[in-house]
């Protein structure tokens, strides 16, 4: 399949320079481009690899245009955020290229006689669907997976192969579960007695809005008696743990590894670099950035960036810092007991 | 379903303050709890809420019920652990709700005919059961389990859908396994020869006793040549990773995305926050309490709390300490200069 | 089965110091070993054990035969490598002992007909092979498995239970994969538009080499235009997350929890102890090794031990430690008004 510029600046927007009429077949980075592809620029060190690419289209901005265009030559479709841009007509491309799943339900699928399947959607081999769960119009459910009592999966989500989502949660539209994502186990709950644990039943529910992407291994508890909450937009990369009653505000992303404790409150257009971990019970406001590998204990309350992990070494030199750090109260005594003498010595000079 | 105070209190104990005839019918927070409603207060910063709550019946402490109880009016259970108690009220009302899983062997399970399943026992759909492997009376195996040979699961134990449980590995009674726990795959062994890797054999198993809790997309290695062990009692969160020859103590509790190292030895009773790190061959005495985030990089023999993870702040005050961190051993010498200078004039100053 | 010690010395070399007559049936560590077993000294503080152990023979190097080797009276193999060495004897072992998967296809898969699958693999239950996919010789797809379309599974290689392996994927020959590892995920890249995330198609594939080993329930994302890749030998761990276009360098190991971010460039012979984070972007020499819990947040260009993390204490000494690194720059500033102090001190007394 191929398309032609105009086509894509009639969808996306954009000033078009240059001939619309060119077909592509594909998007490429810079370097690899062909004549058959468009490519893009968003970082001003590569403009020069941009004006000599060999691509048929360059998406850019406005500014880069300005410095680069004349220099290229090919046609151009200038755009204020031109990776935004890059990134819709990638997803034109996909849509072209990929094999759609068959609506349907595989024979090998197990669906409970009282859970309700829209027409529209596939139902992958060996999944297991259980009953009162409403499965929306377009989903796509991966093999092997599972969708427990009463669970609700909005229209256009997809789960790729092995995602488990238990009973009673909820997910919005054009949801993306990606593999061995497990949606809606226990909370971590016990009341300690005499040092034994007493399981405390987890009885909320892991609400989640439109437009959320979870990914590989990424588990979500269900509350305990309230619920554990995804507003919509949020992203989350793999392997994240987040907790029972965490609630992530809208358009918030994490990177891998990432942990939430449990009843965290977490703004909105927040953003967690890998393996970032949060304690429970804390507020994050709007607009956070955290830093990847750094621990948050107390609540943020102000937007910006936060930072905390211990700075890599060579590791004689880390030895030397860390025994430092170590005794770091006996080194501020010291400096304590140099101002006495100091002052001492000045004022016996002055006296 | 409805339960009767007095049937609470004939089941657990607890002293009975007011009418024992009210129906409950569940549990709900102080806040939202109504008149069929039992509560708990454990927190003392919720003691003025829960005098003002509307809840039917009220679970507290002697101590709380001196204070409120009767600013409160309702009927009080007065226990020596309101938290434990409660606890054990939601598992009651848990189970009055639940919908048990019917005994029998889903017809999509593959069930080798040389393995020994329980009467009782529940085998959902698309389960594999290899030969050898032995399931105890009223375990419930969810969708898409699998049990290796010559397992062993101990009665009343539960895998929810999509736990994998190898070979020759064994876990006792009343054992809750969550959606996409692995236990018994290889443990990361290796002999390095020239630079490269040599497999070793894993050939020991993972034994877990009795009332133990796996959470979701956690793993357990089998050991080397002797076996893991997690005995009983022990609550293990999600995504954590249990390394071979690793030894955990009963009721020993560990939270999101701990990680231990091979052959950690750990005692009884001890807390492990969230992404606390336990290196190898380490040794960790009874009650040791671990921070979130904090590496232990050497044996602990004495019970307490221990912590070490960079304090947190704002990226730019993270940028300055982190410089002095890295050269902390110029500030000592700095420091030392100093000492030297001062003491020559204090010398200078009295010869 | 049993196996003659000179068997083993015509297999693996080695020199045989006493009997190769004696039938072994297994390895067994030094305190356990009878007069069936092979043990093998690697430690040179276990020397006194390896000279009373009742093992038939020992595994040693030469210099440890020198000096125990009399003592000890029983068969001796001596290697330059013995660990080495009894890992390769313990693969004989676990070969002779271990029970072959079958060849051929379960009846409950779901193979595609577009699929090859070599005559000799053996695929289990509930396993899904989608079109296009080659599946080579003596390859074992666990129960669960799943083969995306058009994934590559070359010779030899093993998947445990319920592995996930998408479309377009390779993996070269002799390559274990174990139970919970999902290849080939979107990659986490999104385009942001004013706050909100536009999704990028991840087009690029995972292309793992031969003699790679991947730890349960570790993820490895698909690259975004080009490829991630991992090349021969590399050793992963469980719970590892590999982010889109890393690539990893041949016999590269990493310890358990460890994370690498996007685009991350890494040498080979590196190591990574466990729960060890890689930045995106950076690039890591050949033979860098990295300690356990540190993060990787500049590129490192020369071989040798980095580490950095924060040095565990009892909590009270951390709370001190902890609240002077976030105040280091003031310690700073009082120690350089301390040398401004000294120094007018001095030029006063010179004056």
């Amino acid at each position: 399949m191929s398309t032609r510029l105009k086509e894509l600046v009639e969808r996306f927007g954009g000033q078009l320079q240059g001939s619309g009429d060119i077909e592509i077949v594909g998007i490429a980075p810079l370097d690899v481009a062909g004549p058959a592809h468009i490519t893009f620029l968003t970082n001003p060190k590569f403009r020069s690899q941009a004006a000599q690419t060999k691509a048929a289209a360059l998406i850019l901005s406005a500014a880069d245009d300005a410095l680069i265009g004349a220099e290229y030559g090919g046609t151009r479709i200038v755009a204020p955020n031109p990776y935004a841009y890059f990134a819709r007509v990638a997803q034109l491309f996909e849509a072209q290229s990929s094999i759609p799943a068959a609506p349907g339900v595989h024979p090998t699928a197990v669906v409970d006689s009282d859970a309700e399947v829209a027409a529209t959607a596939s139902i992958g081999p060996h999944v297991v669907i259980e009953p009162g769960a409403k499965i929306g119009e377009h989903v796509v459910i991966g093999a092997g997976g599972y969708v427990g009592r009463d669970a609700r999966i909005g229209a256009y989500t997809r789960f790729y192969a092995r995602v488990t989502f238990h009973a009673r949660c909820e997910i919005g539209e054009r949801g993306i579960l990606h593999s061995g994502v497990v949606i809606g186990t226990d909370g971590f709950g016990f009341a300690n007695e005499a040092g034994t644990y007493v399981r405390i039943p987890q009885t909320g529910r892991v609400m989640i809005g439109n437009d959320v992407d979870i990914g590989a291994n990424t588990t979500v508890d269900r509350g305990a008696l309230s619920d554990t909450v995804i507003e919509d937009g949020v992203k989350l990369d793999n392997q994240i743990q987040i907790a029972h009653n965490v609630h992530i505000g809208a358009h918030t992303a994490m990177a891998g590894c990432v942990g939430v404790a449990g009843s965290a409150k977490i703004g909105k257009y927040c953003t967690f670099g890998g393996a970032a971990m949060i304690l429970g019970h804390l507020t994050i406001a709007d607009r956070v950035h955290v830093s990847s590998g750094s621990l948050v204990s107390r609540s943020i309350h102000e937007p910006g960036q936060y930072t905390g992990f211990y700075p890599l070494a060579k590791n004689a030199d880390w030895e030397k810092s860390a025994a430092i750090v170590r005794n770091l109260s006996a080194m501020r005594e010291k400096i304590r007991e140099l101002e006495k003498t100091i002052k001492s010595l000045t004022e016996s000079k002055t006296t």
